[in-house]
C-alpha cells in the first residue's frame, strides 16, 4: 500500500506502541519504567519494543555491561512522531475528557496552556478542509492514481446528488 | 485511564478504523465504497463501522427506504480527527516513502503543496520540545498526578546520570 497513513500505521504497530512512544517522550527509557507505566505483560512489552526498534523509532542501547542492561531511546524518526501524539492529546481533550483536562501541553517556560493547531507552514493558514485537500503525489503509482480518480468521481456524484435532493426538497 | 491519548485510541478502535476515517474524509460514505477501498471482509467492516458510530465519529443515516440503505457521515467529532490524519500523512511521507510522495496535502485552490506544521495558536510558535511539554491538567486525578511526579523524577535522574557520565567520561 502506498498510502503514507497506512504505512505509518504499519510501522507504529498498534495502540500499545503509541503508548510506549508517549512514555518515551516523557523521558522513560527502561523496560521496567515502561512496564510499570503501562501494566502490560513482559513478553508483550518485549514484542512491542522490538517492533519499534525494527521500524527505526527506538534505538536499543546497552548502558551497562555487568549486568547487561539496555535502554530504549527515541531516534529522529521516533521524535518526528510527536506532532501526531500531540494532535491526539488535543483531540482527546476536546472530545473525551468530560471531567476536564487531565493532561495538557504547556509552554515549558511559563506553564501557559498551548493551543495545538495544524497549519500550512508556507502560508501560515490553518490546515483544514475545504481550503486544503489530499491528492495523488508525484510518486503515486497506477493504483493510487486510480484510487484518487475514483474519489473525485465519488465526490462529484455526491455533490450532484445533494444538489438534486435540495432541488426535489424545494419543489415538494 | 485518564490519558487523552489512551482515550482517543480506545475510541478510534484500531488501524482499520483510521483507514475508514481516511476514506470518509475523502468523501466515501457507503459500505461498498469502504469495502472496495479497503478490501476487508464485510463482517469486519460492519464491526469497525459500528465502533466508529458508537464512539460518535460517524453517524449512520438511512438514505433510501426501499431498499433500506445507509450511509456513514462524519460527525463534528469525527471531522476534528483530521489534524491527526494529516500529521500521519506528513510523518509517513517523511519517513516511509523512499520512492517519493504518493499522497500530498495541497492548497485546494492553487494545488500548491502544503507543509503541515503543528503550532501553538496562542503564540504562533512551533509546538515542539523542549519549548513545550506535557503536564498534569486541572482535572488530573491522584493517579495521573503521581504519574507525572514519577516522570519528573525520572527526567531529573536521567539528567543527573548523564551529567555524571559526562564528568566520568571527561576524567577517564
Amino acid at each position: 500500500m502506498q498510502c503514507p497513513i497506512a504505512r505509518s500505521l504499519e510501522r507504529v504497530g498498534e495502540w500499545w506502541s503509541i503508548l510506549i512512544l508517549r512514555d518515551a517522550f516523557q523521558g522513560m527509557t527502561r523496560f521496567d519504567q515502561f512496564q510499570k507505566s503501562l501494566g502490560i505483560a513482559p513478553n508483550m512489552l518485549t514484542r512491542r519494543l522490538s517492533t519499534l526498534v525494527d521500524s527505526g523509532l527506538l534505538e536499543r542501547n546497552q548502558y551497562s555491561d555487568r549486568p547487561p542492561r539496555y535502554e530504549y531511546l527515541l531516534t529522529p524518526r521516533g521524535r518526528d512522531f510527536r506532532p501526531v501524539l500531540w494532535a491526539l492529546v488535543a483531540w482527546g481533550n476536546k472530545h473525551f475528557a468530560p471531567e476536564g483536562e487531565s493532561m495538557l501541553v504547556v509552554d515549558a517556560a511559563t506553564g501557559e496552556r498551548a493551543e495545538p493547531l495544524l497549519i500550512d507552514a508556507r502560508s501560515g493558514r490553518p490546515l483544514r478542509a475545504p481550503e486544503f485537500k489530499v491528492v495523488a503525489g508525484p510518486a503515486a503509482d497506477e493504483k493510487t492514481r486510480r484510487r484518487f480518480a475514483t474519489i473525485e468521481r465519488v465526490q462529484e456524484a455526491m455533490q450532484t446528488q445533494s444538489a438534486l435532493q435540495k432541488k426535489s426538497g424545494a419543489s415538494s
